[in-house]
């Protein structure tokens, strides 16, 4: 198979041509190719290049707005740090947000930064090591469409609502868990279907509310929470949390605003930053040694830490590059080319 | 079979003369009591007066402070609020930082408060109410003992760690989950291996890491996080934050302080408030209508809210009183009788 192999930063600016072609300032395209790149520099490649296309189409629908400026409110004397994201992307608005969060954390202990008005179309785990890259640790959540049924319901109410956690370490990458509070990701649902493959048992029921195999009678009924009821209630949680509390989206709402699973969501997104140094402050231990302890525990048990096959791709790309197939290159290619033409 | 009715008051004063008696300060023994009351007056039998002698035996062993009086930091500047416990129990400590919590989040719109040097032993609902009691959402959490594997490991290294939320409602009770981040509780394995019943598949592992149905087994090794990889993920989660960022002991150092699981465990517990007015402020839509929009759409679609059994049968104890066995009142009576010579 012919492959291409790019330095990182080759490939952040092919991805930023793209989207600059399609219409985008600076403040958006930049920080989505950042992402963009990060997960195919992470071997995550359900969020690398594969995202542009949906990114491309939502412009195209026009329910992102491709010239967006975030903007920051410092919300003086609160611990909550907001940024309107405009309805461009969600990625620029926590950039905008991060610094502010960081500070407003360091000095009260515990902060949150809330981005409203955005499309997120990313993982969590960026915003996620955004945060540990401050030294602090990052609890953030947002919403989706609605297609997940909470446990014992037929309807889909919920999204796959992503949650996800970092916790800084000194001398390696962070401690990072980034996961849909459903069993599956939809995609997954989508690639069996494609495949004519039935699903595992328990990843959905059908629109009688049955369990199902079927990769069509899924995708016309819904998603079951992973964990049975204690995901469906950490979905509920992120749905009050991070859709109603901040005033933004819910998941049946984005779905509403949306009329399809096949555009990037919209709705906010919810980031909360906690200070070791200032929890820990007074207690006997150095918290980020202390924490060390746990994990060499983990890893000495046999159990592996989260992200650590992405770290360990992130490693290879930043010595050796990002390897593309020739379908890949010619993908980027023709998406450069024919711009918000390249898709439907 | 005979029972007795109790008024919910009159219960609280036998489980407090229990408490005085075996020599708790008030301080202790009411708070105690109030939760203790609260688990039999919702029907969760498991968090009712079935936990008195195990508070008793922890007292006997001398690794809670009977007399111990908690101590508020109000950490002027700070969105962080600490109750050291004094080596006595969390509920008092809780009582006394609650309306610091409270108005400290009501101000910055989020805050936390740290339990540090306490024995927990009741469920996290009673601290999840109080934070809803005052208008707020609230994210509880604390480690346990080390008796859960994280998910490929073979070790024991995470506790049965309790995650809990909740949401304040107008005209009903809370919208409140709290449940352990394992598949089942150590107890109910405890239970199968009395009566003799081989365990559901997926609870737990024997000493070598092989999957077992075996209670003693599984006794002998470790149970199993809820949900696979994502569950051992929130787990490890909550060793990190409300063990070694608050500057209190992880599960592994709770078993190794206590060298049992059969007392009460000795750590911290972190407690979220969040004010939904002061995230929501400047958006449309008023958060606590919105919220009870998602909520009749759960319930229309079959599923239930959480808790809601506990709630109905809180209504009819505050109705009819609490219904007790003879067995009950008699154990009751024996604890009164024989205070601390009660428990081994």
């Amino acid at each position: 198979m012919t492959t291409t192999t790019l330095k990182i930063a080759d490939l952040q600016s092919r991805v930023e041509a793209i989207f600059r072609k399609a219409g985008l300032n600076s403040v958006q395209f930049e920080a989505l190719a950042r992402v963009i790149v990060a997960g195919e520099r992470d071997a995550c490649k359900s969020h690398g290049i594969y995202r542009i296309e949906g990114a491309l189409r939502t412009v195209k629908a026009g329910k992102v707005k491709p010239d967006a400026v975030p903007v920051l409110d410092l919300n003086e004397g609160s611990a909550i740090v907001k940024v309107n994201a405009d309805g461009g992307f969600a990625n620029p608005a926590f950039e905008l947000g991060l610094p502010a969060l960081a500070e407003r954390a360091r000095k009260l202990g515990i902060a949150a930064l809330v981005i409203n008005d955005c499309t997120h179309f990313s993982a969590l785990w960026p915003e996620v090591e955004g945060v540990t890259g401050k030294g602090l640790a990052g609890l953030v959540m947002c919403p989706s469409y609605a297609t997940v049924a909470p446990t014992g319901g037929k309807t889909p109410l919920l999204g796959t609502n992503p949650f996800a956690f970092g916790w800084p370490r000194v001398d390696a990458s962070p401690y990072v868990f980034d996961f849909a509070t459903s069993v599956a990701a939809r995609g997954e649902i989508e690639l069996h279907r494609r495949a004519g493959k039935p699903l595992p048992e328990g990843w959905a029921i059908d629109a009688q509310g049955n369990p199902t195999t079927d990769p069509e009678a899924a995708l016309a009924g819904a998603m079951l929470p992973f964990g049975g009821h204690k995901g469906a209630a950490i979905g509920t949680m992120i749905e009050l949390l991070a859709g109603i509390m901040i005033g933004d989206l819910t998941s049946p709402e984005v779905l509403d605003y949306l009329g399809t699973t096949t555009l990037a969501p919209f709705h906010g997104e919810l980031i909360i930053a906690m200070s070791p140094q200032a929890f820990a402050q007074g207690r006997a231990g150095d918290p980020f040694a202390r924490a060390e302890v746990l994990f060499d525990a983990i890893v000495g048990s046999g159990a592996r830490l989260p992200s650590q096959r992405r770290f360990a791709a992130r490693a290879k790309s930043e010595a050796d590059g990002i390897t593309l197939t020739a379908a890949e290159m010619e993908h980027l290619d023709r998406l450069l080319d024919k711009g918000l033409d390249a898709v439907a």
